[in-house]
């Protein structure tokens, strides 16, 4: 399908989302921190999805993604290419549903990472690195399995299932007046700025990107979208350019993209965990990066996030002097 | 005062403790992880003090003692020793109410824990280590200054205090079956037991310990309190000796003590933030060190437990090869 042919998602695909998962993803918590606060002058939420299962907010996604697909009778399974939280979180979706699924991975992956995906079951198909071999592996898995494609961010049904996270945070504090969303792929993004829509009152939607990684700012700002071959960015889980889904919804209900530096992620992460006690991951750290670089208007303003990813190899922190 | 001229507290005191402190004391997030509840044959539930203020559940007990005495008049301050989360926890508890607090401290403390109290405006009065020069650093502040102890457990305001934890726990999980808490000076249990026995129903008490810091289970097994010197566990929060408060609570209350050892506190640490991805001091991993030790049984049964603080330092994690 393309973005020509088919409407874009809407904020009932969103309700219809959160009520196809709710049996098995978590309500995450939001926290708070007096402390933090009181040093930016403002009011900070923090809806917590690196305590979602598989310790991200793609779970949400996969889940939604896959309960679509069995009731549409998809015996054959579902197939993704992912070196990330997508795999493991498809993984984990499909053993909930009883239907086979396949990742591929590039061969170089983490073995944290690999043990994600297999823990759940999933078969795992090992490829060269790089977006082409990936994709090629992915349609050989399709033509020997029938499986069905679940891509980790420019399909409807897992931009709905993000925008689940979005819901529960406005429905828990219906006072927020922005909400700020790490963008990779856009998927997130999108499926918060459909929630936000859909609240009936003014909700600013950030995304925000490293700067190393900016295709999402270029994008929204030149109108075209601007897809990035291999940027290198501390936040691995945001190295994605937008899909022509994505792309589209973020034109559409976003309102601003930030930009933040590396070396700023890095401070945000050691920030989180000093204030907050919670270690997340580089990608997730990123919009506190934007509060503590000054590029969102604080004052008298109740100002969410939401930190998405909790899979961080302790023995491996970005500021370890032996980190690679 | 001594526990035989003065009643011990009861469930009312941890009741009257919890609206006392509802306005400033965060109301954790209880954890759970599917992958943990299939593994082990039951239902467990993590209440999260490790995301308390100040990073763990000392700051309930220190608030509802400060507030007591503000309530009491007392302009004189407060004034604690503590090499721990105890000293951060009355610092800001004083803060908050407006009056000076002094900590002694050891002047080896950890950099971390120092500037954790100095942050709140509390005054640091350093001292040998040992308990001896410590008592004595702070009898020379309570004669200076006239300030109002606060034990950091064998206090009856501080056990009240710590008890609103469980409080909330029960309230929020009605059908919990047992709660398992860390015991070093005993103060977080006595206060969990006061809360459990309150409730109408039958909860199994559980106090976990180092093998090797084992006074309470030595105490509650002889009968007699015993308080050992210097034992060396790296639950540095456990070190501590019941108190006679604490221990006529525990022997009144609690069902049993159980006890771990090191290498079992380490891997339930590793575990608790593989599957919940939180980063919990020693200390905190002591109940979930047990239930690996198949020391609880969980058959049918929903298993409680307190993690009860989060301040580590993530640059010195307990499994790294350069962390002493």
């Amino acid at each position: 399908m393309t973005a020509i042919d088919v409407p874009l998602p809407v904020f009932e695909d969103v309700v219809a989302a959160a009520g196809r998962i709710a049996d098995c993803v978590r309500h995450t918590p939001v926290l708070h921190s007096e402390e933090l606060d009181e040093r930016y002058g403002g009011r900070l939420l923090f809806k917590c999805e690196n305590l979602q299962r598989v310790g991200a907010f793609k779970f949400r996604g996969a889940v939604n993604a896959v309960r679509v697909l069995a009731q549409e009778h998809c015996t054959s399974g579902v197939a993704t290419h992912s070196s990330g939280n997508h795999g493991a979180a498809l993984a984990l979706a499909a053993k909930l549903s009883g239907i086979p699924a396949t990742v591929v991975m590039p061969e170089n992956s983490a073995a944290p990472k690999k043990a994600a995906v297999a823990r759940f079951g999933a078969e795992i198909l090992y490829c060269r690195p790089g977006r082409i071999a990936r994709e090629r592996a992915l349609e050989q898995v399709v033509a020997r399995t029938g499986a069905a494609i679940v891509h980790p961010y420019n399909d409807d049904r897992v931009i709905a299932g993000q925008g689940t996270a979005a819901l529960e945070l406005f429905a828990a504090y219906p006072e927020i007046d922005a909400v700020l969303v790490p963008v990779g792929g856009g998927g997130l993004l999108s499926g918060t700025a459909l929630a936000a829509r859909g609240q009936g009152r003014a909700i600013e939607v950030v995304g925000v990107e490293p700067a190393q990684a900016d295709d999402a700012w270029q994008s929204f700002t030149s109108g075209e979208l601007v897809q990035l071959d291999a940027p290198d960015t501390i936040a691995d889980g945001l190295r994605a350019s937008l899909g022509d889904r994505t792309f589209a919804l973020v034109r559409q209900y976003v309102d601003r993209i930030v930009r933040v530096t590396e070396a700023d992620i890095i401070a945000a992460m050691r920030l989180l965990y000093a204030e907050l006690r919670i270690v997340v991951e580089p990608s997730s750290a990123v919009p506190m990066a934007a509060i503590m670089q000054g590029a969102v208007e604080l004052r008298d303003r109740t100002v969410a996030m939401i930190l998405t990813g909790g899979n961080v190899d302790l023995d491996r922190l970005p500021w370890q002097e032996d980190a690679s």
